[in-house]
């Protein structure tokens, strides 16, 4: 406490805003805290609204959504209902895509529409997206034409493409004008601007893309120089039909931090920045991780019902799984009467081939994704995958089967669980890295279907050699 | 192909650039295709040295990087050792940072120095924070004065702060300026400036920062404007020792293109930008997944024996795991021996439980990561997950009560597994929760040891339960 005084012996105003935000990040974290959050709540349920509508215009987008995110489904329809104006309408657009849906059927369309009149356009076709068709229709009837038209025309790309996450407002200028006529046009049409732009797009009276100027390097040029003599041929030209995964990947790939859209015809008519692909890249590297788990994109917010109902699908099929590995153990129930410790000990058989199985299949699928791995190495990682599980398979055949050997006092039921943790670990790492390879080969996503494939191929291959070695060797 | 002929009827030169860029998105993707590698790596095994060097010379960063993930150990070591220079040096920024490390480690100080005195200053901290120490130290001295002491002052930050992420290039303009003498002294600076920025700081004499302007919001301003009047105070000023987490967590809540970072007085020392940011973000997303598979970062690119040591240790501690489920079963051996069945029904017990229990996990683990799961809303989370875990054990059981009553003609078989998969996915649903929570609570990282943890409670579970009532019913 006293050093942080020492620090800072005066308080001027500009550094305050340092100060807050320092502080803050050397505790928890930023953002709100629990005790904001259940300041607020109380207000709400003690019907305090000066203080309620105060403390939530006090809030930033993002501290607003965390908020909306946080409180239960009653509170956070109350809080909507009776007090969306007081929100900043950019929370609907930083707030998980299903919440943001329910959160806004719960409200007219008037109301609806009221928000998205005072968002950018791609802002308002990522939020007016996710809600029904005819909810659009009615919302969409209620805004400016202006704002009328762009959604419309929006909507008309497929869903997830560049289309739908470009903005419509950008700076194209023609390509024989100078810096100095540039800066001037700029100075002057400040209103037709976009809010915010990183660079401008030198085009050709058809509006073809000739090239993109970074605005730090049109600043620091004189006046006189010609657009053409700063241009950078290196565009990168999005379709606006490209899946918005592509569009992420090259962003990435090429460190772009605008790139221009452009129609079937090859003409300008919008512009994706990196702030719009951040949040792509990091829903799908959410989706993946979800994925394997099994689970869909927004359970957190899912009510319980449909929570239930969306995981029930996935256990299902791992139910079938589970009962096609109980029919391997079926067919060896005599072998396990006479020697029980044979049920005793397959589950280890039958679970590390499962987790080294993982190992590999978590390695492919996202080296897949992140197109780290196609047909040029595919062979070579099958075949590393194939060797690791070699190797671990003789180290924990050892550890295992001397275990087996001591615990259950014979010698020839530890050589039969080593010879299965064998056989279990080389399956687990060959089809480990082939089950997602191939998968994606047929165009499936991997990141879906792998697991319960895997788990098949180790429960399966797992009970079937260590009980089948057993049969033959123990009974 | 007689459409698209039709659609570009004269190839001019500008827009030759953009349909190119297309053609190639329409087929597999961008970047290199296995062709192009077979190519290469053909020309280097007969050694054409000529074709390779232009070849490689043609190739950007990211695609270069592609080339060197995607061919074997032994070729990359030979294209980087005979031909480094031929490579964008910028190739090294792009690559896996392990496979970074091993191809520059085979190469001598002088031609590593050479590389590095061609990049940015933090793009050489990227690169060279990797090497070890001697050698480190060893190319350090090889630099000019300003690069070492770049460098020297960037790796006394910590691993993965904000410090290390940094570029020391900026724009900090004093706040009494106005725009025109803004624009004159950037157009003169022009070999001071950093290559690309998208802001100018302003700041006090003391290097304080009082606030940012976007480069748009400068260049649409008259000359006689004063910066004061444009400055956005709400700059988000990044301690230098910040994780390179929370930092890439605050450009995505903020929306932020880039933030000033700070020393402890709380003066300007560098920026971050979101391209660097974008690649943190990957990398943790990337790192999430990998944990919950139990794999370290860069397993793909690790050679055989690594691989299999750094793996060896996770399936370890599911060995025991797996034998403590074991001793479990063990204590019910007499019983397993009486009803046969039970040996083959249980792994659907603890399989079920384990997969429901997983995807409340994976759900937990990323909420967790994203900050959208705090001490306000977890104990209902937890308490949503036990609902969803009853209602879907119920279901469950009612399924497999009913199968494993007319398979083994038992109805109090099927009521005793039934019973058992109900409790196991009650429990399931709380520990999957319940784990990450708690771990994240203790400050360790959920997505490391939750899955260890969460079998243990599923598989014991569900074979004590299972066992347990079939002891007292069934014999």
């Amino acid at each position: 406490m006293e050093a942080e005084t020492t620090r800072r012996p005066e308080k001027e105003a500009p550094d305050k805003n340092i100060k807050d935000d320092t502080t803050e990040f050397n505790e928890s974290g930023y953002g709100l805290t629990d005790a904001e959050i259940l300041d607020i709540e109380d207000a709400l349920h003690s019907g305090y609204d000066d203080a309620l509508v105060h403390a939530i215009s006090d809030l930033g987008a993002a501290d607003a959504a965390e908020l909306l995110a946080k409180v239960t489904d009653e509170d956070r329809i109350k809080l909507i209902q009776d007090h969306a104006p007081a929100f900043n309408p950019e929370v609907f657009t930083e707030m998980d895509s299903g919440l943001c849906r329910d959160s806004l059927s719960a409200l007219s369309a008037d109301k609806v529409a009221a928000i998205i009149s005072e968002l950018d356009s791609d802002d308002a076709i990522t939020i007016i997206q996710n809600l029904e068709p005819a909810f659009q229709h009615e919302i969409i009837h209620k805004l400016s034409v202006n704002l009328r038209v762009a959604l419309q025309e929006g909507l008309s790309f497929p869903e997830e493409s560049a289309g739908r996450l470009m903005q419509r407002e950008f700076v194209a200028i023609p390509q024989f004008w100078t810096v100095g006529k540039t800066i001037d046009y700029l100075r002057a049409a400040t209103n037709d601007l976009p809010e915010e732009f990183f660079d401008v797009f030198v085009i050709t009276p058809s509006y073809h893309v000739v090239g993109e100027i970074p605005l730090n390097r049109l600043i620091r040029s004189m006046r006189s120089v010609k657009l053409e003599h700063l241009v950078l041929e290196d565009t990168h030209p999005i379709p606006a039909t490209m899946d918005q995964e592509h569009v992420a990947q090259l962003f990435r790939r090429e460190n772009l931090t605008s790139a221009p859209v452009i129609d079937e015809e090859e003409r300008l008519i919008g512009v994706i920045t990196i702030d719009d692909v951040v949040d792509v890249i990091d829903e799908e590297a959410q989706e993946d991780i979800l994925k394997l788990g099994g689970v869909g994109k927004g359970d957190l917010y899912h009510a319980v019902l449909l929570t239930t109902s969306s995981r029930f699908r996935w256990l299902f099929i791992n139910l079938l799984t589970a009962i096609l590995a109980s029919f391997v153990i079926g067919l060896f129930g005599a072998t396990i009467e006479q020697v029980v410790a044979l049920a005793i000990l397959m589950p280890i058989v039958a679970s590390m081939g499962g987790n080294a199985g993982t190992q590999a299949l978590t390695v492919a699928v996202r080296a897949l994704a992140m197109r780290e791995l196609s047909r040029s190495n595919a062979m070579r990682i099958i075949w590393k995958e194939t060797i690791v599980g070699t190797l671990n398979g003789t180290a924990f055949a050892t550890i295992m089967g001397i275990i087996a050997a001591l615990w259950f006092g014979n010698s020839i039921l530890g050589a039969v669980i080593a010879s299965a943790m064998v056989i279990n670990l080389i399956f687990a790492g060959l089809f480990g890295a082939g089950i997602p390879i191939i998968l994606h080969r047929m165009g499936s996503d991997p990141a879906i279907s792998s697991t319960v494939l895997l788990t098949t191929v180790t429960d399966v291959v797992g009970f079937l050699s260590f009980l089948g070695l057993a049969a033959i060797f123990l009974v």
